[in-house]
């Protein structure tokens, strides 16, 4: 720090000497570039020295942060927070168990307050990870989830899970109707749409469509159309999903045909996952503009290999996504780059019977992390590069380290090497919400004790217990 | 500290109060658990108020350790240390220019002061990843890794890289003989083995079938045995490997089938990837005792899925590695044990329609990077759990942290959750090499401007460039 005003109120500040990685149209990269942020926007990026000369007059502060990377804050579009507390409940287990024994009594036995404490750990581990805009998966107390948000400093995309049928659902769930799914959401868009200065929006979501009547599918497309926001939903997540679909609703595929028959395949849907797609249905995707969230773990680990080549190919616009904890389990959007470029150029072995080193490269990677993300969260005007007029949400990596070095080849080691202990500070809304590695809004150590007595407590509640793997003395 | 000699030179010390993840063949974790520890060997392992009551008026110094975990050390057994300078250089490029425009000009002009620098700056990241033993796959100048070996406290088989044929090769590796290669082993085994307090032995090694003569295989096949030490070879790493062999071997399948032809399949046999198997060869493997190092990230990007799941079921002992820095990016034992679990469960869409979440459960995976890399590198007498007469090789996690929090199954956290920056401190040999973040035996910092330069100035002499992926201004 050099200049007048040093606390971290400053209204106005640059940073400079520093690596700039604008993820701009242009896709411009100053190697010794500033920025220079104006409350919650930025004013100006460019050349260190012509950012200096112009804004030098007109800044509190400015912050030199030489042999640091600048880039734009990472976006998660398929996160679920309330499950933060269910790390490690249901690994290593399949899919019915995971589901009927594990997830469901979880989530079925949470408070608002639990719902609170997960965010607000959950919010910790993404603020690390570099994240400065999440869209929640469908999670189960809105009010809870947003009181963390706007105290963590983030900006999300809220979203209650919503089911209005299906099978061997817990009995609080069951007794869901159809309105009382639509009209829970108006009240929560209501009460939290754009608050916390802007930072949090409000969505509708769908749990998928085995849990979905065909009545909520519609009336949701309209009032989401109606308030003019984005909807949320699980798509194709597993074979048996697309057999399910095939024999209840009458398509010759799966939930995206059938999706395309209901004409709720528009603009404004974040289709999550969506793993088990043909070339049509991929067609459908892009010419109506659906967004895909591609979470490379939970693909892995539970769901199968997604065509995420040949969606982007197509001009879908895929972003990436941690999804829960009980299904990855890091929630780290740096790990889950890693892992998208690493399994969609594996997954080439059964496409042409070679693995393709070449797919995915680095910088469609960072790209599917920062402006593919705010696209999908329909926030590409405010968020996702580092442009004049955009809202100052960035991340600052530390490349000095034994993970990074050398470089070579600045974009590959920021997608490949980057670690979570490289990112140092995280800006939101022109903020800074974490500092030299210190999360500011909260008490790190604080929210750590409270969720794990919180989740203990929960797991009691809800009767889950977990075996062991060893032979505990 | 509590008390006496608090030197970082004590010979005898009890590490207590923590978790203790013995991977001994009991499978026994003590919940509060203690180690003692008599210069390089573990005296005692138990529970802490048993070991405190025994040992305490026979230690120097006795450590508190509440909230953290001890395991034993990783073992990584496949990781090139003289491409550690070569991160970056070689991404999303096809193999023939990561081979031939990247790798080989890179290999082929390094001096042994290069091979120093890229074996220590490797070193830092094996050691902040909490690996105390490695697999070098065969490197440039062994002397210089020996050197950085025995500096960093680290333990280590070592192999040079061996070819004596093959086409396209750099010129000065071009006139290299069968009998070059094997004298030249023959030297390093001479002068390196069993030196720095026995933490180095010297191992034969095959770069691959496509560049060795039969001659070299059946010569290092007989010196390695005559010495008593091991064989590392990349095996079956691409499905064109397989094609060569049977278009040259004159046999039907590839080169596992053309190395059981040979009689060179043989229990000290360190067979890296093991890709390009069929049922039969891995039959081969299984009678003859190979142990295979499985490298996820590696096989992803490059090879193809390896088929861990059915050479565990044959009863092969598999282990972990890295591969190299332009092979994965980061040398993180760590992130291989994730990836293995998730691969491996994602692999089975392949084998049978659907991801299998049971497959490579938790505990197989921190068996493969402890035990059965121990097994591996044919030192399991010496390392790979915490018992009674081995070697004080371990790791100490602080479980206190936001990523592996809450803790409902610890093992699964282990695997799925921890980070290397959890790792905070690792002993070898009885000897804390990185204690509380902090690397003990070199200065972090002075290594890594080191690593740059050297890696600058080694692109520059090889004649490699790399393109630039945007804008740069």
């Amino acid at each position: 720090m050099e200049k007048k005003n040093l606390s971290s109120s400053s209204s106005t500040m640059i940073l400079h000497h520093a690596v700039i990685v604008t993820m701009d149209s242009e896709n411009r990269l100053f190697r010794n570039g500033a920025v220079f942020i104006d409350h919650d926007r930025i004013r100006a990026v460019g050349q260190s020295a012509d950012i200096l000369q112009h804004f030098s007059p007109l800044t509190d502060q400015i912050l030199d942060l030489q042999g640091q990377i600048i880039l734009p804050g990472f976006v998660n579009t398929h996160v679920h927070t309330s499950q933060q507390l269910a790390r490690g409940i249901a690994d290593d287990v399949d899919l019915l168990t995971w589901l009927h024994d594990r997830i469901w009594p979880y989530e079925s036995n949470m408070t608002e307050e639990d719902s609170y404490i997960s965010t607000l750990l959950c919010g910790i581990e993404l603020i690390h990870s570099g994240v400065t805009c999440f869209a929640e998966a469908g999670g189960q107390h809105v009010t809870g989830m947003a009181r963390a948000v706007e105290l963590l400093g983030l900006r999300a995309c809220l979203v209650e899970s919503i089911m209005d049928s299906g099978e061997g659902l817990p009995a609080s769930w069951a007794i869901r109707t159809t309105d009382d799914c639509i009209q829970s959401q108006k009240e929560l868009y209501e009460k939290h749409h754009k608050t916390a200065d802007g930072r949090i929006r409000v969505w509708f979501g769908i749990r998928q469509t085995m849990n979905s009547t065909e009545r909520l599918l519609l009336e949701t497309r309209d009032v989401a159309r109606e308030l003019n926001t984005g909807i949320n939903m699980h798509t194709a997540e597993i074979s048996y999903e697309n057999q399910f679909v095939m024999n209840t609703r009458n398509v010759d595929h799966g939930t995206v045909t059938y999706l395309e028959k209901l004409g709720f395949l528009r603009n404004n849907l974040l289709s999550a996952h969506t793993v088990w797609v043909n070339n049509s249905e991929i067609g459908f995707l892009s010419r109506a503009g659906v967004k895909v969230s591609h979470c490379p773990a939970a693909a892995m680990r539970m769901l199968g290999f997604a065509p995420i080549k040949e969606m982007l190919d197509a001009g879908i616009c895929v972003s990436l996504g941690t999804d829960g904890a009980p299904s990855n389990n890091r929630m780290s959007i740096v790990d889950e780059m890693y892992l998208a470029s690493l399994i969609n150029k594996g997954r080439e072995v059964f496409v042409k019977g070679t693995t393709d080193p070449t797919a995915l490269p680095a910088e469609t990677v960072l790209g599917m992390a920062t402006v593919n993300g705010a696209k999908t969260l329909l926030w590409d005007d405010e968020i996702g590069s580092l442009e004049v007029g955009k809202k100052a949400d960035m991340v600052v990596v530390d490349a000095f380290s034994w993970s990074m070095i050398p470089i070579h080849d600045c974009i590959a080691n920021l997608v490949y090497c980057l670690r979570t202990e490289n990112v140092v500070s995280v800006m939101c809304n022109g903020k800074w919400i974490m500092k030299d590695k210190k999360i500011l809004n909260v008490d790190e150590r604080a929210i750590i004790s409270a969720a794990k007595h919180a989740s203990q407590e929960l797991l009691k509640r809800a009767g889950i217990k977990i075996p062991n793997r060893m032979n505990v003395l």
